[in-house]
């Protein structure tokens, strides 16, 4: 089989959030897509961001920041927002805002999913920072929810991959994690007890 | 608006991979979905595994990893490598691998993307430990591609969503980044000026 070298720039299709701080006691929210789950308990997350950007100095500053994931609905607003840097716009004044258990994590209204965090590390890169917060707390509508958990079908999540630069809407559901391997696994083994 | 408060274990639309490290000489593969590109120049990025795994072992001996994307026809065999150990089985011995630059990092045929990495940082958190990578190469075989870039709607990669436990397809394309919040932007100005 031939294998196509793709170089180094290679991103996967990544959840796209809003990461909102007050930046001098100003609610301001950057786009991105580097956004992972890193720590089981306490649940933690991780955003790593460009350092010349202007959220991080409100991150830093309060020691709190939100990871507000946006719907298919809110590409367009979602977009502008890793447009137009903070400095010279009042990206706040595009939503409606509430706030949490920190206070100082500003949060999107229009967003299916919020989640606050206290930050608890920051890990410095070349051309990145990469800051680790606490969960706090995550909320959602209760439009989004079926049986009082977050229904991904509902929540309609902007995914983007790179260097197509396109935005997509998950698919349809394919199989159930911890589940479907179980029949792979028994029969591995069944034939492992043959030989 | 009812705003409902989901707790703190809250996951987001996750790419999933199979990482992989040869464990005293023998390639194991582990399934994750905590992955993440974290570092613009040079290319980096970050899998967080929990410290009980069996695959970090081979991750700090040869200071080497890979993270290969299955695809959706691979959901169940990417499932398996979630719930069973490389100490009980052999899940290398499912896939045909091969070996790029480094040498060390085994990567699987069958994932139309494999990234291999070398070791540049680990970060200690509580439960889990996140492995940084810098991305030494990515591979896909030309079917994948179009024009020489990686098709996502070729690679058909695999999604997964928690709390639900649910595997989903990439979905329809709704738009292009750093393109589509251009409108909004030139609205606003405009908006501003008449002001």
């Amino acid at each position: 089989m031939s294998r196509i070298n793709q170089g180094n720039h290679i991103s996967i299709p990544m959840p796209v959030a809003l990461v909102g701080a007050l930046v001098d006691g100003r609610p301001n929210f950057l786009a991105v897509g580097w956004v992972s789950r890193v720590n089981h308990q306490p649940p933690m997350l991780a955003v790593a961001l460009n350092k010349q950007h202007h959220t991080p100095k409100g991150i830093i500053e309060n020691g709190t920041f939100s990871v507000c994931f946006p719907n298919v609905a809110m590409e367009q607003v979602t977009d502008y927002c890793g447009i137009v840097s903070g400095r010279k716009a009042d990206k706040g004044g595009l939503f409606e805002l509430f706030y949490g258990e920190t206070g100082t994590a500003p949060m999107i209204a229009e967003c299916p999913l919020n989640i606050e965090c206290k930050l608890v590390q920051t890990v410095e890169l070349p051309s990145n920072n990469l800051y680790i917060g606490e969960i706090v707390s995550g909320y959602s509508a209760e439009r989004y929810l079926t049986a009082g958990k977050p229904d991904f079908k509902k929540l309609d999540p902007l995914l983007l991959t790179m260097p197509d630069n396109t935005y997509w809407r998950l698919g349809e559901s394919v199989g159930k994690a911890w589940k479907d391997g179980v029949t792979l696994k028994n029969q591995l083994e069944e034939n492992n007890a043959q030989v």
